[in-house]
Order: structure tokens, then sequence, then C-alpha cells
């Protein structure tokens, strides 16, 4: 009997500068997925809510948002990008494009930028990658780039140590054009009276009042969005070396967290957003775990011009994530997530 | 640095009699929050499982039961009227009106039928309301009443104390017409044998005989109902002050329950009923917690015809939720839930 | 007062040798069913997870898989046939036919084959089952026989022992047709490079890579397929009598870890199948309880052609499930599942 053992993922090592991976599978966002990503993290958006809502703004049904678009992308990309890493370092320049519907399946492709091995470990070292996902017409969702750290199989092999810009397709969010025959108003009172573009003010911040305690419903959720690394799901990997693992533990996939977030963002800037134009740059500082309780917080940075739209404008925010960790008797405050993000508001003056 | 901390939801001195919510988003009933809710509880009607069935029957669709209407439509007025209570006293004249099919919107207003502050407790009061949900169409699916025991912010503050009953819209059961030329006998095997309108006994108590253990899978529930309550998701501030909260642990919010206890009623009353009629009175009598294991009983009160079709009758029951608790070394069954249930039910000569 | 408690599910002296259950309502698959069963295994078949692929092959949408199948089908048949089991002994000739989408509505029916009382036990016996899943047009979509070990009600009832073959209705897999006008080609990315027919070789055993860790999620799981046997969710039946239920816990359904091994197994020899041909025999060799950590092996044991399609193969193989178990310090890799099956695979020559 010959017994099989199949290498998942690739090692730092395999990578070469400027290859393109054509990820496995895709991913037709059904009414399934959308109920428990949609939800599960309190979006407040009527966009996502209310399909008579978002067919009046000329919507074709329920917008699938951005995390949920973000994680579908991104998921797909880690059997071939980081299922041997060590850590995702930084998300870079993820910018939205066309609409995404339920029943619209999202394809993903991702280019290898750069592969740069550690000059103190020789174990590791980092990959970086731009990942682009199209809709099932060809048209581009979302565009992202990405620094992950990854493990390599063989400590002596050889790295293809280079970096090469290459070129980025065009990722700008698509939006229903304002209609001055869309009763608009009549369906102001749907969404929240106090976050539109004139409200924010930079300078201010905002501690999102709700807070979210993750169980290990967190497993299920990884596998419904295909992400196969086993660091979120495979309990007795943990157990075997748990000093290997951060924290002995199953470690919530990023994802999710990040999902959350946007979620416990949501009433205060999200609710009256007709999308996120971009997330210029973000990370997870510190690990979550099953029992932890989420909260969120955004920095108001500076306001501006939608182009060519009078009826919006964008808001650059920070959006910051935390989880209280004891200290002592106390409690601490501890970052675990930050996203510069910038949010395509509703202007009152066009919506009330 | 500007911190902002927004006030969310209402306090007692807030309420004014009289003033009308009209609810924000709104929700339209996707695939998959039917399969997470009318699943779960084990609910057995064929009407909400087999759209051959359904559409044999005349409904358009699947049949989204009363339980998922009532928490979609009751989870959209929490924000408003009761984020800040200390709890839900009592469900009061709940109707069901047009049938809810999957992909129908439920949007939400309620009307402040009387505020009253507690003779003897400064800091807190009670809110009576009536709350109307429509369907995209503006068709009414759903009118209830409930009374709340609200916080008051302020304990010093004044009170708008009155009572004004209003006028209610006019809600009852829309039912697809009983017709000859559908074979409904062909149908019969689909549902059981025994628990039509002829079989339930005025006097009788069926001890349904199943039990469901609720696990922390109530925390993403509730949120996929869009209730924001803080006291059914976020662990850290239970932590923080314990005593001040029910058995110091997240609590399951109510209308899991209630939906857990309309399942298990459900292969005794509710396999062949054409729908809920209403629910006169109905309370949480005990709190529920993650680990507990629900049983259900229903008390037969009373039949009476259902007007204008002889196919169909009503039976009142008395629906009572329960969970076991240890007392000693032995087990004692404590009551956590009461409704007062009006169900119509086909009769078994027009029907096998 | 009356105090009714009905009887729930049939003992071994209820079944005759002959005597055919329609079983009640049936099941409409929705997209929250199929979101929730066909990705919490991590399948990873691009036709039930991209409907642009799923229809360029000429499905009608996402193909339900085979697991969820038998897992619809299966459930119907719990109340009448198992709710008083002791075990579920044996699953024999399983067999798939007309391809099932989201939206399709399965109805099962069942013979009783052979009732056999125990010949050491009093209390016990087993019942031979033949079971047949229909679709809403009356088109087989899965036949299997079952033996189960079933609980008597009164240890002294006479038992209607006895065996008698019936006839069975016809059952095989219906594809579309391998059509030389379609760019089967320029979807190949989207699945496995290395998982075609001609890559899987007798006398092999490939370990599949991935783990998964059932949590309590496995309640609300068995819940969603209307699995009506109270030892996969009711923890107060167990906390009362420990010593009566194997390993003194919810235990969880078997369907669940069935399907669990179907989706490990995916990447390695289901990411380029068309369907699953036939299970010949299986059977859950040791129980699964929430915490356990499952994984999955195949061994190819055959391969031969498939009756007048040059471009598919069949391929033989027995899925093992295992759960590692301590051993004084140690592990251990004990066999939970054993599952003879046969795969129908795409050949690479016809396909890429």
């Amino acid at each position: 009997m010959t017994i099989i053992r199949k290498k998942t993922g690739n090692f730092l090592e395999d990578f070469r500068v400027g290859q393109v991976f054509r990820h496995k599978r895709g991913k037709t966002i059904t009414a399934g997925l959308f109920n428990a990503f949609s939800e599960f993290t309190m979006t407040t958006n009527p966009l996502s809510k209310n399909a008579r809502y978002a067919r009046a703004y000329g919507f074709r049904d329920l917008v699938v948002p951005a995390g949920l678009v973000m994680n579908v992308a991104f998921s797909q990309t880690v059997e071939d990008i980081s299922e041997n890493a060590r850590a995702n370092l930084e998300y870079i320049g993820m910018r939205f494009g066309a609409c995404v519907s339920i029943g619209d399946t999202i394809e993903v492709e991702t280019t290898i930028l750069g592969v740069k091995p550690s000059s103190k470990d020789l174990d590791r070292g980092v990959v970086h990658v731009r990942s682009t996902g199209r809709n099932q017409d060809g048209a581009v969702v979302i565009r992202f780039e990405r620094k992950v750290q990854v493990w390599k199989n063989d400590p002596a092999a050889r790295v293809d140590d280079g970096e090469a810009a290459g070129t980025a397709v065009d990722c700008s969010l698509e939006l229903p054009a304002y209609d001055e025959r869309r009763d608009y108003r009549s369906l102001a009172h749907l969404s929240a009276a106090d976050g539109y573009f004139e409200d924010l003010n930079p300078g201010e911040t905002i501690e999102h009042s709700r807070g979210r305690t993750i169980t290990t419903e967190h497993i299920a959720l990884t596998a419904q969005l295909d992400n196969t690394s086993q660091v979120h799901c495979n309990q007795f990997l943990i157990d075997q070396n748990p000093t290997k693992y951060i924290g002995g533990r199953l470690i919530v996939y990023g994802g999710i967290a990040f999902n959350v977030f946007l979620g416990l963002s949501s009433p205060d800037v999200g609710e009256n957003s007709l999308g996120d134009v971009e997330y210029k740059t973000g990370r997870h500082s510190g690990p979550v775990f099953a029992g932890d309780t989420l909260f969120a917080t955004t920095e108001i940075r500076g306001k501006r011009a939608y182009p060519s739209r009078p009826d919006l404008g964008i808001v650059d925010t920070i959006l910051r994530g935390f989880k209280p960790a004891k200290k002592g008797d106390d409690w601490e405050r501890v970052e675990v997530f930050y996203l510069e993000r910038a949010i395509a508001l509703k202007r009152r003056t066009h919506y009330t």
C-alpha cells in the first residue's frame, strides 16, 4: 500500500515574481452565505437589509456589503498564497468596483509582486501579492494587495528574491446614478438620521456603542468562506504543538474579525453609505479567540468631494478594533485591528 | 481629539404618548434567514418545509412561520423602544395578517400608547406600545402591543405619564381560499395523521415529546434578527457588572425561546395548521441561558368555528415553555414562557 | 385535566415486512440549507461552489452535493424508522439519480424489507429498510437500504420476524451529456490540476491533509435537517441517565460526520467528480462528539469505465473517517466511519 500525502499550498521558495495564480473554484454568493455574514455582524445599512430600499436606490437587489465581498475574494487566495503563512502582515490599497448582489459569482486571480526572504530568520520571508476579483460578467468587483509572512518548506531552499510592480487593473466604485425622479426622501426614515456626510467632523473619534462576543461559530463561518487554513478549524493540530501557535488555541480568521468591526461601526458611519471606496492600508495587530468581545472606534481624518457626484462625499476614517483584556484586576483595551477606510457617504442635502 | 459616544435607544423620559416611530432599516426575509429560523426549532408544518405542498395549497412559496414573522417585526422595534429595557413584560393581542414568503420585506412602525413611571423605583417605568408590520406592498402582516419596563437615563427627569388607546389598523389572517378542485387529499400523508381540528379536545394538555438544548448559537441568531440589545451578545458588558444582569450571563433573547417553543409544539398542534390567528397575551416568566434544554406543553382551552371557512376551525390553546432546573438531587420543571394562542386548524373532513 | 403524551416513532414490534411508509413533510432545499451544509464541510467541487461553472457544464444551477441529498432524504425517514433506534448499523447500496439543485423538493418513502428480533437481547432487534427519494417531478434522486437496531417498547411483544426483498426502483446517476461545443478547458483552472481519473491509482491511500473540529453547531445543523432523534439535541435526556447513552453526551448525528468526511476528501478525489455513483456499504464504527477533530483517508481500490461516457471513469474507493483519541500520553487514530464509495471522475483527456 502506497500512502500519499499531498502538499497543500505553497511555501516561500515556491513563489516567483510575476507569477500569476488563477485561483480554484470561485464562489457564488448564495442567500445563505449572505445571511450568515451580512447579519452576524449587525450591519445596519438598509441597502443590505431591505430589498425594497435597495431597488428604490437603483440597485438590482440587496447589496452584498464590502466586508463580505472582501472575505469571499480573500478566502479564494488562501490555498495558493497563505495556507502556509505565519501571519498576514498588511492589506494595501483594497478598492471596490462593480456592485455585488446575491447570486453573483466571484472568481479571483493573484499576481506575485515581490518575494523577500527574512534577513534574520532563515525559515520564513514575505510575499507581496495583488489579487483581483471579477464577477461572472468579467467586471472587476475588488482589487487589493497584501503582504504575507510565509514559511519556507526547506530553510536552505533558494528564494526568488525581487519586486516588480506589475500593472493593476482599474477598480472604482460603480454606483447607480443619482436620479431626481427617485423619491429618496420617502425612504429617509429607514436609515439613521445623523450619519450623513455633513455629520462627520475631522478630529472626532466615534466610540461605537455596541460590542459583540465571538463564539466557536467562527469555525463554521470560516468554512463557509472556503478559507482552508487549518489554524482556524483544526484543534488537534493545535493540541499537538500548542506553543507553536499563538495563544495555543484556534485563532479566529482575520476576515471574520474584519467583518465584525465593519458591522460594529455601521450604525454611526456605514448606514448612510453607498459603499466603501478604499482601504488604503490595514492590519491585524492582535489575535482574536472564541470568547473575546469585540469593540470598535472610528476616527474621522478628513472629508473630500466625490468626483462627479454632488450628492456624495468621501470621508477618510481610521477604523480600529479592540478587545478588552484582563490586566491584574482591571480591564485594558487592546487594539487588534487598524484600517484606513474611505467611505462614500450620502449628503443630507440630497437624500432627506 | 473629540470623543463622541452616541446615545443608543430611548429612555423612559424620552417617550411621549401618541408618538409614532417609523423604525429603521426594515428587513427582507432571505432564504438564509428562513433556513436558520424556521428549521432550528424543528418546525414541522409542511407549508414551511415543502414548496410543492405550499404551492398546491395556493401559497406563493414556502410560508414564513408566525414565529419568524414575529421575530423579524419585533426586532426592528428594539433599538427605538427597548434597547434600554430592563424586561419585556407582556405581549398583547398579537395578530397575523397577509401571508409572508421568502423574499418579502417587512417594515414596522410603533405608536406609544402609554408611559407610566414606577411608583416605587424612581429609575424605571413601563412603556405600552403598539407595533404594526407591513410588507413591500403595504399589506399588514402583523400587529401587536407590548408592555416594556424601561430604565430612566436620569432618575429625576420628568415623564410624560399617560395612556391613549389610539386606533389600531385591521389585521386578520389572509389565507388562500379552500378550492374543491385542489387535490388536498393526495398531500395528506405529508402531515401528521392526528393533529386536525377534530383531534384536539378542550381539557386536554399535550406534553410535547421533544426537547431542545440551546447553545451559544443564540448570539448569532439574535444578530441575524438585527436585535441590537447588548444583554444577548456582549459578554464583556456582563463581566464588568455581573450582579446587575440576570444570572450574570448573556441571556437568550426572548424571541428565540418563543420560536423554539412554537417549534416544539409543532408536531402536535401546528402541523395541520394554516396559520396562527392571535396571541392574546404572552410573557417570559423566566430567563433562558445557553445550556438550557427547553420543553413545551399545549393546553387545549376551547374550540370554535372559523368565520366563513367550513374547512377550518380555531383552537384556543395555552402554550407553556419549561426548562428543568436542579433542586437538590432532583430536577424540577420551571415555567419560563406562557402564551395564549389561537390556531387555525384544518378539519379532517375537508383535507383527508 | 387529561395529560396526553404521544408516542413518537415506531418500535420493533410495530414494523411489518412489506409495510410502506410515505414519510411526512418532504423538504425543499433552500439556499440557506445549501449554504449551511455544502460549505460547512469545505466541499471543494466547483459544481457546488460556482454557478457560472455549473451552468457551463450543463447543470441548471449549483449542484447539491451527494452528502446533502443523502442527509435530506435520510432525515425524513428518522421519525418513522429510527427515532427509537439504538444504532444505525449499516448503509447498503446507496445510489444517486437525478441531479438536485437549490429549490428542488425531496420526498421519501420507505419499505420494510426485514424485521429480526435479537437472539440474545429481548429488548431489541434489527429492521432492514429500503428508502427512495423523489423530487417534485417524481424523478428518483436517491435510493438506499439501511439496517437499524431498534428498541422494543414491550420486550414481550410479538415481532413480525421475516425478510422480503421487494422490488427496487431504478436509480442511476443522471448527468448532462458531454458536449464538444462546450469550452470545458477554459474552466479547468477552477478545479484541482491533479484529481482526474488518470491520477488515481489502485493500491494507493490518500491521507487527506485537512482536519475539522466539530462544535456544538451540530445541534442546529441536525435540526436544520429535520432529524428529530433526541440523542442529538436534548441534553436533559442524557443528564437524567448518562450511563444509558454512549459517552454520556449528546452524540453527533452520523449524517453530519458522513458529510464532513466527504468534504475532507473533496480536494483529492471529489473536486473533478461529476457525482457519486454508489455507496455500496457504509457504517459508523465509532461515535463523534462536539470537540472532536475529524480526519479522513481514501483508499483507491479499482478503476473502471463509465458506461457510454468515454469522458468519464468510475473509481472505486474506501473513504475512512478518523478522530484522534488520547492513549496515555500519546494520540492514537480511531476509525469512526467506513464507506465503500464509487465516484464518477472526469478524464483529463476530455476536460483539460
